[in-house]
């Protein structure tokens, strides 16, 4: 019973979080979801009852948590920073091609259609943005560059690999993401 | 009669801009556009027959132009390439601040919920970003670049104003947008 119950809590965060990607907050209604994750929207309710924008903060930490995970993978692969940040282009490179250029950043699309009017989703939104950029200025710091230098250039890696995947969905090529690996990994080498 | 009739199409893609930008694609709906834009439905359909995919496509080239402006008059505040990127951030912060974070790229979302599905739209998409890359390829050509080195480098611009303009509607803050002037400033800077 237990695994149920988690099982369909899972599959509607995930639903949730495919949907948002793939056509943004308005677009995604709660009988859509229920429909995509195949359960009911009395479960639905059950597990959300704040509706639509407690789903959406909850799928967008389901993709904070993905986003996490690549990035950890890619930056673990050097010891050397600038490498281990195009180690990430690649990957992230690799996960847009497999999902034909779909599956880009998860929370985008939700973060931009609700700036200034839903606080249960922004607040999900800058935790993400503020996870992401800790892993990247850790990873800086264990390089040796300055606390500062580290917390800018982690902010300016994050921005850019946001930009750099939004441009190779509209392209479907791997190269922005490539690009951008070489050229982070220029701007990182003036520090040391 | 003529100036009534340019002025009802334009209120139409206006409005098509604004309500795409902030609620996305598919959160926005014909008759939603006929009522921001104070036009019968009738006269949206007469300027737009391909409706929604059209009027989006057309709201797209708005934008285009509008970023294209905003980039040319930074740009032009300076003759050093650093410097007049930084010029651009400004203003995009200032931009953002006074719509209170609500205005940033006015294709993004619009982009990211249709890839794949609406080739018009698609196509509007792939033109805008290729006419801001080559406003900032031929400043950078002008001040001396070589030819693959500035084509690189304003796909990178480009890119990195993108991620670092939404990273400022979710902080509410112009320091993204600055702290990104400053690191592609320093970018720019390895090139010379």
């Amino acid at each position: 019973m237990k695994t149920t119950t988690t099982g369909t809590r899972e599959r509607i965060v995930r639903a949730t979080s495919r949907l948002l990607q793939r056509q943004g907050y308005e677009g995604t209604g709660i009988k859509q979801i229920s429909r995509e994750a195949e359960a009911t929207l009395g479960s639905v309710y059950h597990f959300f009852p704040g509706g639509k924008q407690e789903l959406a903060a909850e799928a967008i930490r389901h993709g904070d948590q993905e986003f996490a995970g690549l990035l950890r993978e890619g930056l673990g692969a050097s010891p050397d920073p600038a490498e281990a940040i195009t180690a990430c282009t690649r990957l992230l490179a690799e996960a847009l091609r497999a999902s034909e250029w779909q599956d880009g950043c998860p929370i985008t699309s939700t973060a931009l259609e609700t700036v200034g009017r839903a606080p249960v989703i922004e607040q999900a939104v800058v935790a993400a943005f503020a996870n992401w950029r800790a892993i990247v200025e850790e990873k800086l710091r264990a390089s040796g560059l300055g606390a500062d230098d580290a917390r800018e250039l982690a902010a300016t890696v994050i921005n850019t690999l946001e930009g750099a995947e939004l441009a190779a969905q509209i392209a479907r090529s791997e190269e922005p993401l490539h690009l951008t690996g070489r050229h982070l990994a220029r701007l990182i080498g003036t520090y040391r």
